[in-house]
């Protein structure tokens, strides 16, 4: 099969991603299934494996490479396992990004991102930028009728990241109340309607860009704000006193530390963006009862809950599609930002 | 000034109230508000009045007539007692039904209802259906701008009790889930509206008044029934076993016993309307896991929420208007739902 | 190996176990686990799987007949299938009664008791009132160091179904609020146990037993009461106008409909014995805001918690052991409530 | 009557409080209630007021001196207002230290804390080291049977806001789970015993006095550490990952970093001691989603249930009784940490 894999980590990100053909995956368990791959979307997360960031952690002895990348996967069930008896070939289906053990205390909690024993496939395994790609029966999620893979595959991860943080938030906005959604990309276009479906409150959007900023309002903010330096008293003057809820979608370069001084007393910062540091005074802390949190990739209970809304068309992914062999231009195309929403490679 | 005065008790409700002059309210206490009417809504539990259902709870000496109906109330505030100073005459208000006291235990924990102290304006004290009003500091809340008294008098107790429903409900309805209401009247349409801006679930209405079905399509309902012979089998089949939470807005006529049987495993049926009787096997509680139970007239904090809704846009009251020196017919058209949504009394 | 299995249904409870020897399990898909059985507790519902309580629901065509009863299950692990990896042979184990899929939606839930193919063992296929017993690794919960099987066994199944209300009932119980729990049998004597150890609440144990007054006593209840015809006023006025939460391990017998009876405004009746009808008036529910719901056996998790709790001294079972042989003297003195406590077998 | 009062504020704190003759308080409204002060706890922040860490906020033109200190306070009524009608002359009462309105939307919430007109007798207006001490009706909470004012007073303050935290943390500690808390003085040996009344969790106290670790054991801490520079890798091999939640009583000298370090996946650190500043990578909060934030005093419902557990035995106050005419030694006594608990003043 055609598959773009990965030969060397590049902190300049100099190097390609090698379209070439290799064997394609088999049934090697009785619980594996063999995905078709309809979609497979392009993350943040995979410019940071090319530079690598991650292999300190993924691949520490520098064994792995090369593999195909590729974690935001949907398509049609192609071959099963003995035991599998959820899908069959043919259907169509969305994978949540990690194989997950099912046995372990965190499965039995519904857990999935603390798994003992979860496989990432695309961060050290073979992924789904290609025309095949294996994972797990407890991974799959088949999709409502008329929902094409192309249009949903980076829910299985930018999609969920956004739903887990816009979910918790909900639960902290009762009608009247703000919610600030800091960067409006692929995530936190997400978010924004994720917390209209499922909330009453009003809702902030911030962001630099002019496309951003329409994309917000047509998405249905209440406020589009640009993040000005008078961010936090114009915040503050819109609100009367502070936004119950921030969710920081950038969490670096100085946005992180303006976040949670955008709370009211008994707020909550959710942070889902990483890079940099939260430096918070105790006694702001304390004073103000605020809390500042992270947020990780959804559960797979959360990827169905997201994509009953993408089914009942409360939520869409905005994307722009590349042929696998194009990838390396949407990998160009994203670090440069020269489109909106997701890059998605279709093989 | 002028109020409209129950004089006596009739299970036939031959009675009608009598509209006449009578002294206006004045302050005798520091915490106490007087609020020129602007509307007063006309409720079921007026009808319940009249028929001398409450004189057994409220009325036991039979002493207390004649009094003014009406307790859902707004307006602007005319006088104030020394202690106010949250309003100023002036000020558009709808006022919570209750007057409470603010200390006790209840009142600290803000379930208002429950109030050790709670007084009702309207059922056995001067209520709304008059010139003036009053009440106390505690129970009002001012209108946002651009909203009139009439457009939400009443809110104060119809809207509410259907909100406080409606919001215990949407905690329990992820994306995906299915929730039924019984009952598109003066209560179950605010209910439809409130859930929209809640909860992402899908909504069943069901409701054999073919102006009630109406209503409740353009309310946003997924799915309309008329609660037919087969409605259990009927939704069942929607919702693929069942729905999440049942709302009765009803409670009598047979409906109190078919709502529990349209949930799922682990649902809730939410008992708003009453009259009948339950009668449930242990059996099915346990074996299914479903949990019955009734839902009061909603906090304050309940109905400044529903009015920031409706502040939004987002929940609206449909209502019929007629004069003070009409209030006999308009009860009497209530009595044979000669209109739909809720009737409204105008000083 | 020696097992005891059931020939025939008999409402009368004539018929006997035959204790016998049978093929022992073996491995036959690569989830399974096969356990030498430690203690197997004997429960109600043996008695009536024996009366052929649950042939309609279980085995409609009679043609499951013989099988090995016993779901209450603890022992060490004798052989693992290919893909068991976290328990091995000689691992001392709890057994959770639900063999679950891990792979609908319900299991990535963690409602174990809700799951699309849940089997279980001592319910129309073999179970543990033998020397060995076959499950999957998804129900194996290891034992903490110094925990013998015999101990904990009636844990996996009494134990966690009265956990499980009484986790649910501590979060509507802060520190002044006031519980009963009506019947301190093999439940209610966990579940005392457990709201001690997750609340701090004031416990009010209702039975007519003398021994199970005692035992209430000696586990902490702060009121113990015998049920007399009194039971409401006395209760009401102990508690200064009811109970926050009643738990009734009764359900038939006229307590279902005394019970939420008991409980204060906003209170919740949690059902966990069934057999009776609850008939309650809508106006009850209304008026009072009172909720009544089941209650069905723990979740995996629970009986985590509830190892827990046993391991740290905190919930502990009484117990009256029988030999394997000597099972069909046990389920005679259960049925004429010769001891107090759980019944369990050994092999 | 006799009361100590603050004449200047002193960075050195080489100020003395004067304790003097001075009219008596007098009820100037019709909510307010004179109480004969029976005990006055010494807290922390009166040790900041006479720095005058508090100035810039609560007396920012300097013209508030002198007055009288003193904000856990607990005694007698001995005057009521004429609205005043739950408690009366004779009672015994502790005082939530805020005077709250009752009308605002906080109140309404019973965010006490969050008041739009909260009064704060002892920081800018009369407080309670005194022999008599103004505050109003909504503050009180009349005393269970036989507890004595002197046993209870720092529990209106300190006892507060440790047990604010534990209910908090109590909630996301099921069986099995581990609470860390950092320090035990004054508030964290309540907050021990609080997370014993309401948790079945395991408990972690970490202080570097000895005798604070001795009052710590018999308490029923399960494990007691001294917080040296191998802390976190101790306790991550105690829990098996690190601990559910930490409460850090200290929130300063570098404590305030070492605490979220302390925290497993999904944990958070709950701060309630002040002065430091928490500087947490993006990457940390996202990768391990842990939350960090501060807790407040207590609302007065939370004082309620404290009062519960400390008249069922279960929450006791360690401490040491002074004199008003010593009351400058107890302070010095505070500052140089001569006594274990609290320290507490009886006119």
């Amino acid at each position: 099969m055609k598959a773009a894999r990965l030969y060397d980590y590049d902190p300049a990100m100099n190097v390609k991603l090698v379209v070439e053909d290799i064997p394609s995956p088999t049934i090697a368990a009785p619980d594996e299934v063999i995905v078709r791959v309809g979609a497979a979307g392009l993350c943040r997360t995979d410019l940071h494996i090319i530079e690598g960031v991650w292999r300190p952690i993924m691949d520490p002895d520098n064994t792995l490479l090369p593999y195909v990348m590729g974690h935001e996967n949907a398509g049609w069930v192609e071959d099963v396992g003995s035991n599998v008896r959820t899908v069959k070939p043919g259907d169509a289906v969305i994978c949540h990004p990690l194989r997950t053990c099912g046995v372990c205390l965190n499965c039995h909690h519904g857990h999935d991102m603390y798994c003992d024993h979860g496989l990432f496939p695309g961060l050290g395994l073979d992924g789904g930028f290609a025309e095949y790609f294996k994972t797990n029966e407890r991974s799959l999620i088949k999709l409502n009728t008329d929902i094409a893979p192309l249009d949903v595959a980076p829910m299985a991860d930018a999609g969920i990241t956004a739903y887990r943080a816009a979910k918790r938030a909900a639960k902290m906005l009762p009608p009247g109340s703000w919610c600030a959604v800091l960067g409006v990309g692929g995530l936190g276009h997400i978010a924004l309607q994720s917390l209209r479906a499922l909330s009453g409150c009003r809702l902030i959007a911030i962001d630099r860009e002019p496309g951003a900023q329409v994309l917000a309002r047509e998405l249905g903010a209440d406020v589009v704000l640009d993040g000005g330096p008078n961010l936090i008293a114009e915040l503050k003057d819109i609100t009367g006193g502070g936004a119950h809820v921030v969710i920081d979608f950038v969490g670096e370069l100085g946005v992180e530390n303006i976040c949670w001084k955008l709370l009211r007393k008994g707020g909550e910062c959710i942070v889902v963006g990483y890079g940099g540091t939260v430096e918070v005074p105790t006694l702001e802390l304390v004073a103000n009862e605020i809390r500042i949190g992270g947020s990780l990739v959804g559960d797979y209970t959360e990827l169905v809950e997201l994509m009953e809304l993408n089914s009942d068309g409360k939520v869409k992914m905005h994307y722009t599609a590349y042929k696998l062999d194009d990838i390396n231009t949407a990998i160009d195309d994203f670090k440069n930002r020269r489109f909106t929403g997701r890059g998605v490679i279709v093989p």
